[in-house]
């Protein structure tokens, strides 16, 4: 089986910076499979990179090497590791990027990437998504094994996603994450609200708008907001053919109050 | 030869859709190669989809997989399908999308995708084309055959370009599409002008404006507004080094009369 | 070894364009693997694919075939052209967007394209990528020999970075591109500025504003403007977490002057 190389970064497209990334790649592993996540991560926003990698890892094969290059640090001191999972591997800097991913799928092993052996030439202080993710993941994904790369650590940078609370009489959660169709997604699970109104209905509030419909497919929806289970596990707060982010108002795409109340 | 698949969607390059889409398809088929066609289709806009779709089939290599993703109707009781055409194969809801294309090329089969079989085993009321139709295209690339997946059926849902019309003095046209460089795509073709006003000068007007000349290359058009036989086949109104939907202020891709007269 | 062949353009990712010319590649060498540098560059602006390419080349290995359409003169007289350098072939329009990138590597040999046998069967007048480019990289990749494709010619169109130059005590050199990231790449190397200033400190003038240190990583930069060694070896200006470009206020990405004084 070919090896598989999946990529995230906030580099865009108009560079060309992927295509440099992938001439590194495939000129030390020709046979590779490469796989674009997104390159449209809102630059430096490593929350945002770690939780779409985290919602995307479970899609792909056994074996894949994940390189997550949203890397505001680099040329700094910050560490570059690498991580293998249960059954993935994970590469890129050292501030949590793949920790949500990685922590979810059973984290075996971290090293820092140390060996120069597996390094580009030169490295550059700016770039090191080309000079030492890109052959790094290259030559994991031709065999090399991770203990090669470095010595192993037991440290590295984690984040999380936020758990919902129950306050009072309150189920309060935040918004995580706004998809490119609007499409509001919160740290609440259809679980977490099922459990707690309890086949009664509800009323949530968020950025001062009302929803209080749990809809089961787009199409049943009609008009105004409602919650649905989304793709990835989470409540999304959406409508039918428009922009839940426009209608609420929402700039940021995080942290943003979501409160259910028992109705 | 190693299969072919093709994607078109509205899900844009920001978020995980696409790469999850290929994480699938890679799973499954390992070793099948996966060309974007575009995943810049205005959101929900079948019509759209169904046209670039339409344009782009004919340059791929026989067999090659079209998977096609603009789905509005997604979790309510719409169809998905797949259709054999007498070169390809098409893949996704039965809204019309796939009908332009796989008509022109001469449908020989359609099903019902219902063979749970050849589904992800969970399916999302909100990404099909993650579930159901990136697994059936990945099986179908490996060999699976088109009736393992459904029932056959007779009916589905077609859409058509709008053919042009001579009215009393006049060739009634309309636009069908605005490309990235601005270039508006009307519904009639070389043949039919040319026809229309035999070896004569004709006046045409689109949204207040006039064009008067067909150039035969953008380099010997010069300045102003003229007709150019576009790579697809149509008669397509452009300006040398300028938008030509910015010039006529188009906003709208679609409907816009065309009359030409003979002058 | 597989060919590989790597494409820049101004097509966009919205029109079905780069698909086109997969598709056309991937009939006739279904083997090729196909690196897209970018198709963001500025709509006709021939100079910027020009830098980008030249920038990206030598990051790809031995072979690799560059495919590079901003063709504003298609359909006219301009000639379509393929280069063989010491290390890698490049094809396109005779209009110097592969000149800086192949005079770098060193030109071998340029043919004129003219052997139709290895075009597509109908050209258009406006989508030479699709029936001239792609096809004929296709059939580099297999192996056919450049001399196949046309007669040697020794005339080529070139463009060229210009060089920075040394006026009575000032070092002036001017911007040449302007990243994704707002990072505003100029035409002075790290080497020329350390010739010049010979350990002292500097005073360098950019749109009215001031650059007056060059930092070794982003990190390390703190607040303000400075000067960092880009990952393509010319000087940068750069601010740590923040668009250079927005905050000089360019808006053009070439031609402005960067004058640095010794302080």
């Amino acid at each position: 089986m070919k090896p598989l190389i999946a990529l995230i970064s906030d580099f865009g497209l108009r560079d060309n910076f992927v295509g440099v990334l992938k001439a590194v790649m495939l000129g030390i592993a020709p046979r590779a499979r490469i796989v674009d996540i997104s390159h449209g991560v809102p630059r430096h926003d490593i929350r945002a990179a770690a939780f779409l990698l985290a919602s995307s890892v479970s899609y792909f094969p056994r074996g894949t090497v994940f390189v997550s290059v949203v890397d505001p640090g680099v040329g700094s001191g910050r560490r570059a590791i690498a991580m293998r999972s249960r059954n993935y591997y994970f590469i890129g800097p050292d501030n949590g990027i793949s920790s949500i991913a990685a922590a979810h799928d059973g984290i075996k092993k971290v090293v820092v990437l140390e060996n120069k052996r597996y390094f580009r030439k030169s490295i550059s202080s700016t770039f090191h998504g080309r000079d030492i993710f890109a052959p790094v993941a290259a030559h994991l994904a031709c065999g090399v094994s991770l203990e090669r790369f470095g010595r192993p650590t037991i440290q590295h940078h984690a984040i999380g996603i936020p758990a919902p609370a129950i306050r009072a009489d309150m189920l309060c959660g935040e918004t995580i994450h706004i998809d490119v169709f609007g499409n509001v997604i919160t740290n609440i699970t259809k679980k977490d609200l099922v459990n707690f109104i309890r086949r009664k209905r509800f009323k949530a509030q968020l950025a001062r708008k009302k929803i209080t419909r749990l809809a089961s497919s787009y199409a049943a929806a009609g008009p105004g907001p409602f919650f649905i289970e989304g793709s990835f596990g989470f409540l999304e707060v959406s409508m039918a053919h428009k922009s839940a982010a426009r209608y609420f108002s929402l700039r940021g795409s995080r942290g943003v109050p979501v409160i259910i109340r028992r109705a």
